[in-house]
C-alpha cells in the first residue's frame, strides 16, 4: 500500500454469505476500493494472490477463519475480521502470527456497526455521572439468546466505568416484584430483553439522575448497515499494524 | 342537581394530600364547579352538609374511605373516588348502600389518568391484531412494586382480549438466557420494570407484526395529570347512578 | 364463496411489484386461501376467468386499474385494492359499476398497515381529551413528498375529532421563531417531516395536557407489513358487498 | 481554599428564585459544601464577606449580574453563573476584571444540566460519521422562542462538527412540501419543535447512515436537574482560575 490514491485492493471472504453479500456491494461502490475477489466455501484461498489482494474482509466461520487468516497474515494481506469465535488463546495465536509480519494489520470486531459502537462508548463515558443505568434491547423474536451480546458488552462497559469511578450502587427501592420484572444482572446493571414480531436489532441505554434523563439509543434495520464500518476498518488497516480488537480503535475519536 | 347551569357544588375528601391539593386547585379553576368543602382527618365530615355538597372526591385512605362513602350515599351525595382498597366485598357492601338511595352515583377508578387509561384501551384494542405484545414501565428508584399496578392491569387486559380473540401464543425463540432477561409473565405477556433516578412515571406497550410495530407510550409527569380525570368524573357521575369501577365508563368513546 | 372452509381462491394484479411480491408470499403462506393466478402487465386479465378467482387483490398502476376493476366487477369477482389515484369521479363510476353487481365487494385502502390505521383511529379518538397534538414523521432522505400522506391523513383526522368535540384551539406562547420551526400546519395540526438516512417510515403522534401526554408511534419496517392487512381485507371481503373506502371499516373494532 | 477537606462556603445569589431555591437545597445536601449565604434582591451583597464565602452562584438577572460579578472577583470569591445575558462585550470586561485577580475563577454556563452538555458533545462528535443529522425538541407550550437555545447550539456544534471532518451536504429529496414541514434551518441542520401541554424540557438528536440511526434524547423534568452540574462547577472551581465558558470543560471527559 506505498503508493497513495490508487484504490487499496480487497478482496471478500465469506461473500456468498448474507453480510458477505453487502460488503462485497459495499466495496463495489467505494471509490477509493476496489474488489478484486471473492471467496467463499469451496474457492481456493490462492484467489488473493493471483488478485493481488492487499486486504481482506472475513465474515465466515469459526471454523475456517483461523486458516484464512494464518494465509492471509503470511502474504502480508491485512485483515478486518467480522467472524466470531475469538477467544483469548486464539488471539494469542494471532498475535504470534502477526509477530513475524510486524507490518501487517488485523481488526477483529465483535460489532461493525459504527453507531452501535459509538453507543457504547457514549453510554460508558456518561454512566459516572448518573445515579442509574439500565438497558433495553428489543430483538425480532427468533433471537436464541437473551440478553443479546451488545447489550452484555454495554452493561460491562457501563460497570467498569462506574467502578472506576467510584460510583455508588444504584438506588432501587423495590421491595415486592414479580420473577424477572426488574431485567438480567449484567455486572450490577439491569438489562431488558423485549422479543417483539416486527422489531430488527435496537438498544436503549437509560442514564438518570436527579431532575433528568439521558437516553442513547441505536436501531439496526438494515445488515447494510455494517458496510460503512466495515468500510472504515479498511481505510485505517494499514496505519494499524499488529492485532487491534474492537471497531473503536479505529474511528478518529477524542 | 335539578338546576342546570349552576356550578356543580364539590367537596374535597383528604384535601391536604398530596394528591387532594391538586384536585382542590383543579376544581377552583374549572368554571362549572364550586369547591364547597375541604376536609381532612380531623375535620367533621358534616361540613359537606353544611356547604350543601352535591358531589365528592375523596383521595383518602383504605381505613377510612367506606365511613366517608356510607355518609355520602345516605345523604344522596354522589362519589368520585381514587383511594384504593377495594376488594369484591367491598364493592358488593357499597352496591348494597346504593339500592337504597338509587339516584346517587359513586365512580371507583384505579387511575384517574386519560391518558393511562385510554392507553391500557388502546392496547387492548389491537392486541389481537399483533403476534406480540410486551410491556415496558419505566419508574423513579423510590418505587416499591414491579411491575406496576398500571403495567399489570394492562398487561391482563391484553391477554384478555388475545383470549378472546384466539391468538396463538407469541412467538419467542429464547433458549439461552440470564435469569430475568425476559421479563416478568404477567398472565402470558412479558413486562419489564426499568428504575431509573430522574424518571416519574412512564409505561410503554410494544405490539408487533410482521413488517411493523405499533408503540403506545404514557408519561406522566406530575400529579396534576389526575385532574382532568377527576372533573370528567364529576360531571359525569349524575348521569351514572349506582356504582361504577373505571373511569373508561365515563369517557365518550366508541 | 358460498361453501364454507374450502380455501378462498385469490389471484394477484401486479404480482411482479416489489408489494405484489410480497402479497403472493403472504396469501401462499395462509392456509384459508389458495393463490390461483398471478398478472401483470402483458398478461391477459382472463386468467381470472380460467382460475375461476374469488377475489383479486391489486397493486398495479392508476393507469390500469380502472380497467382492471370493471373486469372484475362485471364477473362478480371481489376485489381489494392498494393501487393509488381514486378521486371522488372514479369513486362514483365504481359505485355505478357495483349496483349492476350487487354482491361484489370492492375495498380501496390508502393504506394497508394495519398499525397504521390503528394509530390513526387511536389519535382520534384521544385528540378531545387534549389540549395538544402535534405529529413529527420520519423517513427516509429519499422520499419525495413532505409531509406523508398518511402524516397529512392523520392530521385531518385529528382536526375532524377536535372539531367535533369543540375542541379550544391549541394552546402556543411562540413569540419568536425561526420560519419552519414549528412544522407544517395541516388544518391546525403541526406536522414535522423528518428525513433521515437509515429510516424506514414512521410516524409519532404526540398527545398532551396538564401533567401528562399519550405518544402513539407506528414503525413500518418492511413492505411485508402490508401482508396481513391485505389478508384481512380478503376475509372480510364477502361480507362487505359493494364499495368501501379504508381498511378501518373491515377490522372489528368497537 | 488552602485547607484541604474543611466544607466549601457557598453563598447563593438569586436564592428566592426558582432555580435559587434549588441550588441552596442541593449546596445544603452537599457533604462537601457548606451555604453560608443566600442573598437575592435587597440584600446587601457585603453579607458574602460577612459569611468568608469562597464561591457563589448566580442566578439572578442580566441587569444585575455583572456588578456582582465585580464585587466577587474584586474580593476573590470565584463565581459559578447561570444567569443569561453574556455577550462578547461583557466577557472581555470579565476576563480584564479578572487578569487583576488571577486567581479566581468564574464559570459562565448557559446550561448546568450534565445531561444536556453530554447530549451536545456526544451529538458532535458522532455527526461526522452519518450522512444526516436533525434535531427535534419537545417543549411545554408556554415557551416563546422556537427553536429552544439548547437546540439552536446543538445545531451549531453538529454543523461545525460537520464541516471540520468535511462531511457531504445531507441527502434529501423533498420536492413537495408544506411551508415549515421540514423545520427550521440552522446552519444547515434541521430542527424542529414541538410545543404540547404536559411536555417540561427534551430534545433527540437523530443520527442515521445506511442501515442504522443513533439517537441522543435528553429529558429534563425538573429544574433539581441543574444541581449537580452547577455542584460540579462548584467542586472544581478553584482548579480552573480564569474566565471558562461552558460546563463541559470542567467535567472530566475524554
Amino acid at each position: 500500500m506505498s503508493t497513495t490514491n490508487s484504490p487499496l485492493r480487497v478482496a471478500v471472504l465469506g461473500s456468498r454469505g448474507k453480510v458477505g453479500r453487502e460488503i462485497c456491494r459495499a466495496v463495489e461502490a467505494a471509490s477509493d476500493m476496489e474488489l478484486v475477489a471473492s471467496v467463499d466455501a469451496g474457492d481456493a484461498i490462492e484467489a488473493l494472490l493471483e488478485a493481488n489482494a492487499q486486504a481482506v474482509v472475513d465474515f465466515t466461520h469459526p471454523d475456517v477463519v483461523m486458516d484464512n487468516l494464518d494465509f492471509c497474515v503470511r502474504h502480508g494481506i491485512h485483515a478486518v475480521v467480522g467472524t466470531t469465535g475469538f477467544d483469548d488463546e486464539r488471539l494469542a495465536t494471532l498475535r504470534g502470527w502477526l509477530e513475524a509480519s510486524p507490518a501487517t494489520g488485523v481488526l477483529i470486531a465483535p460489532n461493525f456497526s459504527i453507531g452501535a459502537v459509538l453507543m457504547m462508548r457514549f453510554a460508558a463515558q456518561a454512566a459516572p455521572f448518573f445515579d442509574s443505568v439500565e438497558i433495553v434491547e428489543l430483538h425480532h423474536p427468533t433471537k436464541a439468546d437473551a440478553p443479546s451480546g451488545t447489550a452484555r458488552r454495554t452493561a460491562e462497559l457501563v460497570a467498569e466505568a462506574r467502578r472506576t469511578a467510584g460510583s455508588a450502587p444504584m438506588p432501587d427501592a423495590t421491595s415486592t416484584a414479580l420473577d424477572g420484572a426488574r431485567g438480567a444482572d449484567v455486572d450490577g446493571v439491569p438489562v431488558h430483553s423485549v422479543r417483539v414480531r416486527g422489531l430488527v436489532a435496537h438498544q436503549e441505554v437509560i442514564l438518570g439522575e436527579l431532575g433528568e434523563t439521558l437516553t442513547i439509543r441505536h436501531d439496526s434495520l438494515d445488515r447494510a448497515g455494517f458496510g460503512p464500518g466495515v468500510l472504515a476498518g479498511l481505510r485505517a488497516i494499514d496505519d494499524h499494524p499488529g492485532l487491534t480488537v474492537g471497531l473503536e480503535h479505529f474511528l478518529d475519536l477524542p
